[in-house]
């Protein structure tokens, strides 16, 4: 049976951009594991094996379906316990949930403050609908006004990277000397300010940058796929 | 051989509150190892163990001298492997790493720009002078102008907690169901601030304050003897 990634995509189905799913395609990659990946857009979502989720991703691998990005981290590292760890142990596996408490809360709306408006044009236009009616009702305004100040946004975003730059003082991925899911999860949010702005918007000689190219380096650069 | 921990304390000496200190007597606690905690003025640091190191934590465990928190906290667990991991495996050890340079470059600043003149105000008279000369260098002011706005900075600090609430969600400890190492970074930096100001300027309601009561909890409440 096929394993199947149902991700996210715009308009050009060949460039998906949601960062959960990125989070997953490095994790099956880092798994060596075949899939097939399958990008929906956003009013798709709730017509895939029956409704099961309401977002993306949603893995299905062979009778089992599972969403969540980090629900389907801890069903690969469970399913599959003989290829390479996600995690390296149970403490590597708490401590991804702060990794991915940094990325929720201090990068993911610097992102959004930025991307928004990207991502709102290069949906489908069934897409741009929904996406605008649901995201005027959450900010109580017209999406033009939400960030008002993009310039100053890709302004302030490097600062957002400061711990993993220091942290970069003392190894090559936030899971050591190699990569492990936590690095995922950072690089699925700037997998998605590059996808829908073209740029990560972090200076040449930033050591964050040299990191997130060494993302996208892995499994035969899997990342750089998309450009 | 006596395990011997030196860390810092102003005036008085039954007050420790480097941050850095308080990671390695939890840690130490954690491993379950008797030891003596010698708190040293500023100024005194070089004076012990032969100029050893010009900051603390110090620690003497039998013929071995180590200094750095990370390192002694590596160096804790790879010489009581038989006791309780302060990083439950690899990943766990790449990933407080992380949690470090979230410590040290969003809670720490935050921190020095609320606790600076406390932390002056509590030094013996010859500590003064020389966190006077050292800061207003580093600084470029005098000490009194560093961090004009005392009440701003305490309204902002909560929010330099978003990435530990999100994960509270999921757990109870950075290290899962049980603290590690990376729950004692933090600790350490939320001591820091209750022993310089005595508060950790957080509201009765949050949760990232629940998980700080939990870690003052810890090892007979080892957290709670400095009121």
């Amino acid at each position: 049976m096929t394993t199947i990634l149902y991700s996210l995509a715009g308009a050009d189905r060949s460039r998906p951009f949601s960062p959960h799913c990125w989070k997953i395609v490095l994790a099956l990659r880092h798994k060596d594991l075949d899939f097939e990946e399958k990008p929906l857009a956003f009013t798709e979502i709730s017509e895939v094996e029956g409704g099961f989720s309401k977002t993306v991703p949603i893995l299905r691998d062979g009778d089992k379906l599972v969403s969540d990005s980090f629900q389907i981290a801890l069903h690969l590292e469970e399913a599959y316990p003989d290829r390479p760890s996600l995690f390296r142990g149970e403490g590597g596996k708490a401590m991804a949930r702060f990794v991915e408490g940094y990325s929720q809360t201090t990068i993911h709306p610097a992102i959004s403050a930025i991307a928004l408006m990207d991502i709102y044009n290069i949906l489908a236009p069934a897409d741009q609908a929904h996406f605008r009616k649901t995201r005027e009702a959450l900010f109580g305004k017209p999406l033009e006004e939400v960030f008002p100040d993009r310039d100053g946004a890709i302004a302030a975003f490097p600062a957002k990277l400061q711990a993993l730059r220091h942290m970069l003082r003392s190894q090559p991925f936030i899971g050591g000397e190699k990569p492990l899911f936590a690095d995922y999860i950072v690089f699925g949010a700037l997998q998605w300010l590059k996808v829908t702005t073209g740029s990560v918007h972090l200076p040449q000689d930033d050591k964050a940058l040299d990191w997130f190219e060494r993302c996208l380096d892995l499994f035969d650069g899997a990342g750089r796929k998309v450009a």
